[in-house]
């Protein structure tokens, strides 16, 4: 507890697990683009699809949480191996009127009828409304939004639904600053009671006849 | 949207990006103990450290929300590579008085004090209270709580804060059933407007002199 506090950031951020890497992408009619990485997307419901992600208690850099709060909308872009370090780099504290797609060398592009751009150069990418916006203890607040589009790249995809982001480029992130690549395992059976548990797919065997 | 259920439950559970694989143990004292994964553990502060997690609608079956409703504690134990099947297979639905530690083949252990059992085979656990319940919009429950104690196995530390939780074994979850690995790429440094990105750790070469 009496650690500098950029250290015990880095400890406590660690302590919580591999995390989604992901860039939030908004429009604003007067300040225009912006675009900011998170690590904390989760999954919330499939039917209909639901996701959430915290931002962190809204200051007076808090483009993404105002831009949202203005229009309603946002993209997801998933981060790959190949813009990990123009990714991170949309964290710095640019004036509102930046894009930080301009500034750090990502190619915004928009699906019609959507202001709010994505990333071209992400491989899975998605239109998302804001349902509610929920403060939590800690002045962080909780966004919850409904996923209205999506695109990805169909080489990803298997045809019982799951999609192989590893095989995409996709990468997790640990603590502030570590991004990791994400080889398969395995992927594993419905859990019963009554059953052991079975490999669907060993990724390190290749997939079965 | 025309798909069954469960194959849309595995297409927009991967479109999330990877997340974390958590056990979460808890303790009643009529029911006993019980132990399930999840893969939506976030970070939400530092100081002081809080953390959040999802848990789907409560129904008969929610016998992890119905214990740290009753105790207003919990555990949480990182899933690493040996025991990935173990930890999948928790999410079967065993009956309340069944102990899911007994049930896959883990380790219950406890610290003083501290009823909520952790997993002794797990390298990365703590202790956590319950802060707040937030019920969200498709009927999931979002859990705030504050960590109260943690273990860790220090071959991960790095002097800066940082642990490096793929060398403790630590696996990321895609979708519903797919478990990875996480070798990792880079540690970057804090982001700048005025300064390009650097590599505080390229973990391909090993650690910087």
């Amino acid at each position: 507890m009496s650690w500098e506090s950029r250290k015990r950031a880095r400890f406590v951020n660690s302590l919580s697990g591999f995390k989604s890497a992901t860039l939030v992408g908004t429009h604003h009619p007067e300040y225009g683009d912006n675009l900011s990485i998170v690590s904390s997307v989760i999954h919330l419901g499939s039917s209909p699809p639901i996701m959430g992600f915290v931002l962190r208690p809204p200051g007076d850099d808090a483009h993404t949480y105002k831009n949202i709060k203005s229009t309603g909308i946002c993209t997801f872009s998933h981060v790959n191996e190949e813009i990990i370090e123009k990714a991170h780099q949309t964290s710095a504290r640019y004036p509102r009127e930046s894009s930080e797609f301009h500034e750090v060398g990502l190619t915004p592009e928009t699906v019609e009828g959507w202001m709010a751009p994505y990333v071209k150069e992400s491989k899975v990418r998605m239109g998302l409304t804001l349902l509610r916006d929920t403060e939590l203890v800690n002045g962080c607040h909780f966004l919850t939004l409904a996923v209205d589009w999506f695109e990805f790249d169909s080489d990803g995809y298997v045809n019982d639904g799951y999609v192989d982001i590893h095989s995409l480029g996709g990468v997790t992130i640990s603590g502030l600053d570590g991004y990791h690549r994400t080889p398969g395992i395995s992927r594993l059976s419905y859990a019963k009671t009554d059953h052991e548990i079975n490999k669907i797919v060993d990724f390190r065997l290749g997939w079965p006849e």
